[in-house]
């Protein structure tokens, strides 16, 4: 175990040498576009300087899974993911209205602030919003490009292209089924079901794992493998997102407690939750649900309705089981020793976490 | 002449066609996540139906002129920079909250009245910004998926790929730009020229043409007469639009009369009037310039003093003279006798037009 903690370390080291090498690039291009550009980098670098890395990691050891060298082009077209999913972030948050993201300020809201320090005229909303649009839509674009220079061979790109192309759709229809979820107010089970697989299981786990995968020339027998790990590891990392963001410690997860709640977020947890309680503590769940100004004594009323219904523990329970069924997905696939003892580890590393 | 004007049409056919197939593809994709994706197809098809075809033109032309052979795939890989295209309209339809686009309310009205219709929950307006940045992001995915499903040999599409990121991370910049320019005030003909060589001369002509003809292999000699022809017929082309956002009829731009004043665009043709006119008239453009409830008389009068100014003349002489200083920039550029004579039509068509 301590090799593969050793071994995730070294990786994300270098997808975090790779990001700031790409970063460093993009800084003489808007610089000689000019100086306005400027603020976008130490925006862009913040963003990219977080986070668990943890699709990069499913693409590498894809990669390594299938045979292919360890090497650092690997890490360089694993890092890509990164830009896409901080360009996914910046993008959720304007749509959410959520005002922080990791400790700092949403980056319309940084934005914003900018506006008014800087004394522009207008809204400074108005500003903030569009900043955020197009700095969500520079990073989605350097995807691609990041992807492309990776230096790996063009036989491996090519191949691994059709599975960037499915991922990207993927997240983006995600969200969108995400919202629709929101505002038609679908609360099964299922229909928060059907966003955690696009918006979470694929986009996090299968796909990483399948690009790897396939710019490495795996068999289908591994893709099929990957499939079997990636999409219950998802649900079960979601469902351990679902409890951070009701649960969770501010200090480790760099959200606002109980945000999810606030934010009106229709989650696995909220719809377990909402089966199981009776009318009034479903109606008291109802209410708290997308309430901005919601007080901490109430949040704390819904914290103690959805532990007290059982929904919690459930969702442990199904937390530890898609964990498992995962692991065990992984069994007899053609992949090489090393990478399944890192993808156990990874199991982990997903699933019991604090922030 | 009536040959060029054939393969024009040609061209726009058969980009036409493309799109039609690669959204028809996207069809299944999307049905398969969800029903409730559906909606976006019928948006996605409307916004490609319309157009000039420019940029695929001058992409297509930009290979052609290196000695690319004609064939279906160069089309499709052009025609992706439509892809690109009808993202960033979406996107700045957002966030200038223009109400329509090609005589069709823009996006996120579109899907603001979807809201209201189906009786969704919450903000229509916030429901309807959040699918237009979807719809955005995922054309700007599928550029790229397009792009490199065109079935053009993987050396052309390797040679191609940095003319794609440039272009991309130029005209999110330039949008970038423009946005500053507004809220900063900055209302010189320097600053409005600048916003205008990344937002719509680069973009528009010089990378497309850059674009199909680094993909055909082609010297740096044909790409440097690309530039001296791109740029200034960029500038031109821009002028145009500038022309026709104050003075343009509606039927044939699809836009509201004067809308570029109501929407307080900061354009060369605004800032050569304000240059020009005297203290009383240029309070009066400032005062009009981003009124949302400019009354058609009023705006019949910042027409007549940019007319008055001066302003409209000269701007009609700079597109005449950046037309064809675009033109000779061909003289004596490594290109086929074929491209030259179309380059010199698509220099008319964008600059001598109605809409």
């Amino acid at each position: 175990m301590a090799t593969d903690a050793a071994a995730l370390s070294r990786i994300r080291q270098g997808v975090s040498s790779a990001l700031e090498e790409f970063v460093g690039r993009q800084h003489d291009v808007l610089a000689a576009i000019g100086d306005d550009m400027l603020p976008w980098l130490r925006t862009v670098s913040e963003l990219l300087s977080g986070g668990k890395r943890l699709r990069p990691a499913f693409c590498y050891w894809g990669w390594r899974a299938a045979g292919g060298v360890d090497c650092a082009e690997i890490l360089t077209a694993a890092a890509a993911l990164e830009l896409l999913h901080a360009s996914a972030l910046v993008h959720d948050d304007l749509m959410d209205a959520s005002d922080t993201r990791r400790g700092h300020p949403a980056v319309h809201r940084q934005f914003a602030s900018w506006h008014a320090v800087t004394g522009y005229g207008g809204s400074a909303d108005q500003f903030g919003a569009a900043a955020a649009i197009l700095i969500g839509d520079v990073m989605l674009a350097w995807t691609d490009e990041m992807y492309h220079r990776s230096g790996l061979p063009s036989g491996a790109l090519r191949r691994g292209q059709p599975v960037l192309d499915s991922m990207r759709t993927e997240v983006i229809s995600g969200q969108y089924l995400d919202l629709v979820n929101q505002a038609a107010g679908h609360d099964s089970v299922a229909s928060a079901m059907r966003v955690v697989t696009y918006k979470t299981a694929k986009y996090t786990i299968e796909r990483p794992l399948h690009l790897g995968a396939a710019m490495a020339g795996s068999p289908s027998a591994t893709r099929r493998a990957f499939t079997g790990y990636g999409i219950p590891l998802g649900i079960a990392f979601q469902l351990r997102d679902d409890v951070l963001g009701v649960f969770g410690d501010p200090a480790q997860t760099g959200k606002p407690v109980s945000g999810d709640v606030r934010e009106g977020k229709r989650t696995v947890l909220m719809a377990l939750a909402r089966e199981r309680a009776g009318a009034a503590e479903a109606r008291l769940l109802d209410n708290a649900l997308g309430d901005r100004s919601l007080t901490e004594s109430a949040a704390a009323q819904v914290r103690a309705v959805i532990a007290g219904s059982g929904a919690l523990a459930e969702c442990e329970a199904l937390i530890a089981a898609n964990a498992k069924e995962a692991v065990a997905a992984l069994d007899g696939a053609p992949i090489t020793h090393e990478a399944r003892s890192a993808l156990v580890e990874l199991a982990v590393v997903a699933t019991d976490r604090q922030g």
